[in-house]
């Protein structure tokens, strides 16, 4: 066992957290030294998640001995934003990779950051040191990081068609991204509208508006494409289904939808986890339900009308822990794909 | 029973079908006279659906032996489009009110009819005659009529809140219409896509880049309003519920989401069926499920960004059978909520 | 408006409570009078229920408040048991006429009440006075009863098939009930299990091995019908639906299933909510929602395996609020579908 | 890749074809020959399910092209019963190893086939050869067999509970099992009751009172661990979700729940895809879906009502195609887990 990457888990009860559990747990490379829980220390993880019974029956440490420990590798981080920065820093002080899946890494500017959450940047010093975890787009600086802000799940699922685009030169002149996300997105924690009998049956739009957290991710990094500001206009959805995000992205463009899929395509050649599809063959949520693909089309708008692009992926794999797993892939020398195909 | 309206349903086992038997079985001044269905004609309806046992035990008859019926006041015709307005001329002969839940009445141009639905008008002649029946747009011409067109569901979600806005002269740049609509707006009919196992736990795009069917009516409305050609950007979606539209509709104009919210508030009121609501109270398609209502709000997208509308109703009621018996209530000079308000 | 039955309603804000407030909103003998909400007051109950605006936008008020009123006929309390019985008992001394949808007063016995709801019963002299609300079973003590002990909704379920056996002296060996509940039976507080991504696409037991509070009730009514002590074994489970409960009950018995459903049919011979169908035509949920159905069948299980009774209601209509107006109905010596049928 | 086993699938586009290669994808000591359809031969399987889209892009071979292959190891056969038996004649006479996943060898009496079937069997000679692969019991003659019956998806739930009871001794007076099953159990073939808008929110039972076809091959198995025949009620339902059955099990039996719970954990000491649980822990679908488990609790019924076991499996996984797999790797001296831990 001592050639594998050894781990340490924090907020492993959390949604993320379990399907970090349930991917490490079959990955040749890695093995799970500890898992992390403030409200569930000294409680099996299996025993909050049934279905992880045989697979990790580890025992929950508490955040404050988890942050002590010196025997792992690699650090994930399931926490909520500064929750999660605060209780990382120690980590990171002793020299332990640390890919961090809340939102505390991803803004580069601590006013922003400070704009949208609504509190000081718990660690301003470190962002600069943080790399953008979008795997098929910081490939390189990945292999190098010491801290991953692994991206938001609507994120990567409106980056993933555009920035090649903006990379490739296009003239963009607006984007809507109207986006519909699985009720795991919303996280374990008990609110009103993510109980069955609310959401069940339902539909809604919710933070339309430039409200929603996500914006300023999603406007960052189109901007740095870009080499110049780029608004957008983001619009979720709370979708009734577990798992799942799909993004109709309209894109104001001179470009035809046949070559926004040309370069598109180009970009991602021989890349393990994008899937460029026909236009006539529409990604769906259930074609990547539990894998790490992100589905791909550019649809024609007709005389003028804006293009159309599609995207797919699911919330809490590629759109969290299995972006997060491709992360610690590159960062340790492996294969991208080791542990994520099945 | 002298005095209640006589009722005949064309095409009664479809899902539109079953909803008209459902709400008429409890109108106070209505009777259904006969019920009717080519492929299950000899059979109970309540046989096809049980949740009818008591309400409705017609025997269904075929459509040629409804056509000759002269016993009713009104016939509702589900059927499919084409089909259903071949069937209902010689109804319309006889003199007897035909609302058509079909799409066969409601483009005025036979031309865009033809290059959409593959097929000659059968019935060119009687376009004129026939009322567009959005109740709360052509009230009086619905009063006078003999031929309804009942609006398509995902059309009456984006007319109703933009129809407003056009008629008030409001200055409209483009628009983009993301809608989602439930399972039971593809119909009963066996489609591998519509199957439980296909649908459930899924989402996705469809008809998506100037393709679906109900495109040239939005337009034809949109256009009649403003006085000129309009064009739009209509994307629908499936929707893994069995019920509701919500449509996210992109505005670019000069006009604040408060200005526009104002405009149609004071349109719709006093209309029994249309709630303008608060911004921080967003429609939700559980609000209108099993109901007539359309449910709207207008949000700021801020720095210029576009507007943005949302709109939720009943696809089976709203979108389709309610709002039908909405335009019977007006031919037949009852109060427009008969039956209507449960 | 002088003539109507004025309605309180305790509890308005559980889903049991806001179904009641639906119907009795178009019920042409009834006008609600208060709604009241401990957790709510003050707020409107349509800022709960945005599905209730224009229906019913009235201003929760206390139950302190509600307890001093009055100006009402009838009060339907749907508040937790015990809670219920101790802030009804001023109500009841008023002599206003109580419908309580709570557990508080359907056993008989207040030791068997403390057994299972680990309470003393807050007002055991009244236990005398109150009648169970089976409408079918008890609807002349109803028609006399100033305080109506509404039945649970499994309850309902289970007992409409088979007390009309024991009632006809039916010799029955023994009993299983295997129920689903859909997820609006578990009310409308924040528990895990019931949160959308873990009741969706999920199934299982829960409180079974004579563990769920509906146990004795069922043993109850079945004893009294029997006129000796009856066990029955009950075994609840969660669907991942809204509504509907549907019932598998294997009843030991020489009686063979087409003398059952004959015993049984004759026994509902005229009702209006009870439908007992041909054995090839199996009760489902879907065609009891959002009614007051109750559908039954009995099929035979061949070569002495027992025979299987299939029940389906609608938790919130037949079983809880339906069947409460069809009580309020009875005691105020109306139609007994007035407002029901729909 | 010489040394890995080659595969070749029949019946590809059906569910559990679909399931066995996408895990087939991934074993690593296995490889895809073909994959054949006989109504989508000539299209590649992922334009069938885009899912499997980078993972198997295999043009599907007809039935007739693939019976006559013998560059295979191992034909896995996903086809309807009695088409399955004719169609692997072939492939079983060029030694070819074969599972069937259809009904067609479960049942050794070729009698009781036809009885329940309701055809002559298509290969009464070749049902002596033919193993039950029910691997926790069969495994010894599984290692030396050339063609396996793989078992029903309702019959796996009910077996593993009941079996190690019956080759224990335990003297079991009756037997009710009440089963669930999500909706992909009913195959991908087009039929109105597992249309989306039927069976979402809804639940029905179906084919009760001795009448489905896995009875008579749970009544031979637990026959033949009794020495002498058993009867079973069995009662499946329509549930609404994709994946996974749920049996509730109802035992007369002298033996205690924990008396059965401590037989069956002692029989399946050691075996990795049986989770026998504590009777506080019961088992849900959503524990085991996209698994090979099968949880098993036991709960006791009180005062000598029925022992009530309950169990869980997902119905294409160890129901189907994960057990089909099981039986391959015991088949082929391979560590039994192999592909199957994900």
């Amino acid at each position: 066992m001592s050639d594998k990457i050894r781990i340490g888990v924090l907020g492993a009860t959390s949604y993320t957290g379990a399907e970090l559990v349930r991917i490490l747990a079959f990955h040749p490379n890695a093995t799970i030294t500890y898992v992390s829980s403030q409200s569930h220390a000294q409680e099996r993880l299996s025993s909050i998640f049934p279905a992880l019974s045989g697979i990790n029956d580890d025992v929950l440490i508490s955040p404050q001995d988890a942050q002590i420990r010196g025997d792992v590798d690699c650090v994930f981080s399931c926490l909520p934003h500064a929750v999660s920065a605060s209780l990382i820093l120690p980590v990171i002080e002793r020299g332990i990779k640390v890919i961090d899946l809340s939102a505390d890494f991803r803004l580069k500017n601590p006013d922003i950051y400070k704009a949208w959450y609504k509190t000081e940047h718990p660690a301003p010093k470190l962002l600069e040191k943080a790399v953008f975890g979008l795997c098929e787009h910081y490939r390189k600086e990945i292999a190098n990081a010491s801290i991953i802000a692994n991206p938001g799940c609507y994120v990567t699922s409106v980056l993933l068609p555009l920035l090649p685009l903006y990379k490739n030169g296009a003239s963009i002149e607006w984007i809507i991204a109207d986006s519909k996300s699985g009720v795991s997105g919303a996280g374990r924690t008990l609110k009103l509208n993510t109980m069955f009998a609310e959401a069940n049956e339902n539909f809604s739009a919710y933070s339309i508006g430039h409200a929603h957290r996500h914006t300023p991710e999603i406007e960052q990094e189109l901007g740095f494409a870009a080499g110049k500001p780029v608004t957008i206009t983001f619009s979720p959805h709370l979708l009734p289904v577990n798992r799942g995000i799909l993004s109709t992205i309209y894109i104001k463009t001179g470009l035809s939808a046949e070559k926004c899929a040309e370069i598109v395509k180009n970009f991602y050649t021989g890349e393990p986890f994008v899937r460029v599809r026909e236009a006539s063959d529409l990604p769906t949520v259930a074609s990547v339900a539990h894998t790490n693909y992100c589905d791909i089309t550019f649809t024609d708008g007709k005389d003028g009308r804006p293009v159309i692009a599609v995207s797919a992926l699911d919330n809490l794999v590629k759109g969290a822990s299995g972006q997060a797993i491709q992360n610690m892939n590159i960062m340790f020398g492996l294969t991208e794909t080791t542990g994520l195909m099945r």
